[in-house]
């Protein structure tokens, strides 16, 4: 521990603001929950940093200040106004439940409740009222592949309604946690610039040995996977972006259709989107409607070469669009392409942002 | 020159076949083709190998012997019955009048001649009969884009009559030539597996160095641009997929929209395609339509872990198709996930298939 270290759970600042417990702080969101918590503006009183007994212990920067890291047990919710939590699916299933019970607001960034008709899904620049109904007092983040791409939707949604999305996602290695990121280094490592390897996949299976949380080497290559086996051949991931898409736009009947590919990229999801709409459709108009948008940037000009790609978006706060342009055989579609840091556009500045919503609340 | 070279220009093998010149030996479709015509049954007499004088006078293997590079120039298709050409639009724009002027049939993997309308733009897969029709003397071969995505949509096609297409590439660096796979190598061994440098542009930008051919960094990125800009903001690979895909199936009027991607893979482009046809699909009967497929491979199991990725397909001569899926909102819609090696099925074997096609109308 060092030497000036707080006890864990010690208050970390004695300002009047609710109490934040953050639950995954040793995590890939995590580590950018607590960067945002550190450079937003601040809005809490004490913030409780709370991982796996594994990695409790370690000592983190907060504010400033070097925090312990509380091992997860139910005392820790005790006096927790807020929990955000950043971790998987079953580790959330279990312990938001615990966390509400002891009176704490849940703000979940898994998949766990996503789709409870009691939970709201809520994106701050799109539907912000929904925080406010929230029964079990449980609210949910969108999964990172739908939540980049929903601000930007979002906007030109309320502006020609939206009708069907066709979706191809080129998704980042961190996307599946510090798993993914650490395996993608190790293969890029071991293939790094080998011009007799080239890209066969018996060599490339060979050199890049394990290939981890993927089915197929991910250095080199591109991997049409995301998630579990769904009915029909679809991927959960797949089956998510058409669920939340609808959940979050209050959209029951959307038309959605998406193939989810994994890039050899650590951090920034991508997706190329055709959209369909209610009416006609200018480019400069959706251009302009999408310039205008919080938290959406707008990076649209061919002729200079200018369009968003991964390595321009990581480490940034908005959802970046480009390549905005007409269907050529559709007056209502558009085509565009799109990214955004899926640990921080996708994953932490959302559910920060909720958070900040319900702190709000709470504060007098 | 190696000592059993053969001089430039003579005859490599005494059959009574048809004389045949590759233009653009030296070139990345180049090589493929000697290695295809090295391998595929021999249907030819003489074979010249053409490129330019820069690159002329090398040797290279071929049917078991080695033969030097004959600098490219008019008196190079005397005697011609077939020319192939890998190269460069300009080029083939300049040479290929030249071959025919002297007498040859011009089989043109460019894009010079793709969309002339007294050009027949073939797949022998597809529709081998527009071969004959050629009133200039000149077949044009598709994009390798388009090429390995009209071999797996025109079987669906004849089953299910096409209306609409959605496609997202994942196109291989390649696909630019030599230059783009250097480019690729030498930026993968500056980044290698620097978990420091992570993907953030700045420093992605200035490890890599030089761009190449790219308008970004393409190592650890995805660049959502291929080509030429055009109107509309759309780019010239973007309007290839939808012109050259209308001609080749003969639908004049098919709707057709693309997003062109390249990714940091170094041969084998990858297609996202949603496809809207005129009767309903069913998921198993598209599958075994696919299956059973001339040159398509149909490798979809997801319950195994089974589809397509560039690293499979590198070296092979087919269209590999997988992740076949009835849209859930869309009875007559499917979407699916293709590879093909771009150098070998989306090039050079569909450009000898199509000599292959004219040799046999010339060999009595």
């Amino acid at each position: 521990m060092a030497l000036n270290a707080r006890p864990a759970g010690a208050r970390t600042r004695g300002t009047g603001g609710p109490t934040l417990a953050v639950v995954g702080a040793t995590g890939a969101v995590g580590a950018v929950l607590i960067d945002l918590l550190s450079t937003r503006r601040d809005v809490y009183g004490e913030i409780r940093l709370v991982a796996s007994p594994r990695s409790a212990g370690r000592t983190l920067a907060l504010r400033g200040a070097d925090v312990e890291v509380a091992p997860l047990a139910p005392e820790v919710f005790d006096g927790v106004d807020i929990a955000v939590f950043g971790v998987p699916d079953a580790v959330a299933a279990r312990w938001v439940p615990v966390a509400t019970g002891r009176g704490a607001v849940a703000v979940d960034n898994s998949g766990a409740f996503r789709m409870a008709p009691d939970v709201p899904l809520v994106v701050p620049e799109v539907n912000p009222e929904r925080v406010r109904r929230r029964p079990r007092g449980i609210v949910a983040s969108p999964s990172c592949t739908t939540l980049s791409m929903i601000m930007v939707i979002g906007a030109l949604h309320r502006r020609y309604g939206l009708r069907e999305l066709v979706v191809s996602s080129y998704q980042a290695a961190s996307g599946v946690g510090l798993e993914g990121v650490d395996t993608l280094y190790e293969q890029m490592e071991k293939v790094g610039g080998d011009r007799a390897l080239g890209n066969r996949a018996g060599d490339l299976r060979c050199a890049v040995g394990e290939f981890g949380p993927f089915p197929a080497p991910l250095a080199m290559n591109v991997v049409p996977w995301a998630g579990e086996v769904r009915d029909g051949g679809w991927s959960s991931e797949e089956l998510k972006i058409r669920e939340e898409s609808r959940k979050v736009l209050g959209l029951r009947d959307l038309r959605v259709t998406a193939t989810c590919v994994r890039v050899p990229v650590v951090t920034a999801h991508s997706l190329s989107v055709h959209a369909v709409f209610e009416d006609r459709v200018d480019q400069r108009e959706a251009q302009a409607v999408l310039a205008g948008s919080p938290g959406v940037v707008l990076c649209d000009n061919p002729e200079t070469q200018e369009f968003p790609t991964p390595a321009d978006v990581v480490g940034t706060d908005p959802a970046w669009v480009g390549r905005v342009r007409r269907s050529l055989d559709d007056p209502k579609a558009l085509d565009l392409f799109l990214c955004g840091d899926n640990l921080r556009n996708g994953a932490a500045l959302n559910t920060a942002q909720i958070a900040e919503l319900v702190a709000a609340e709470l504060t007098p």
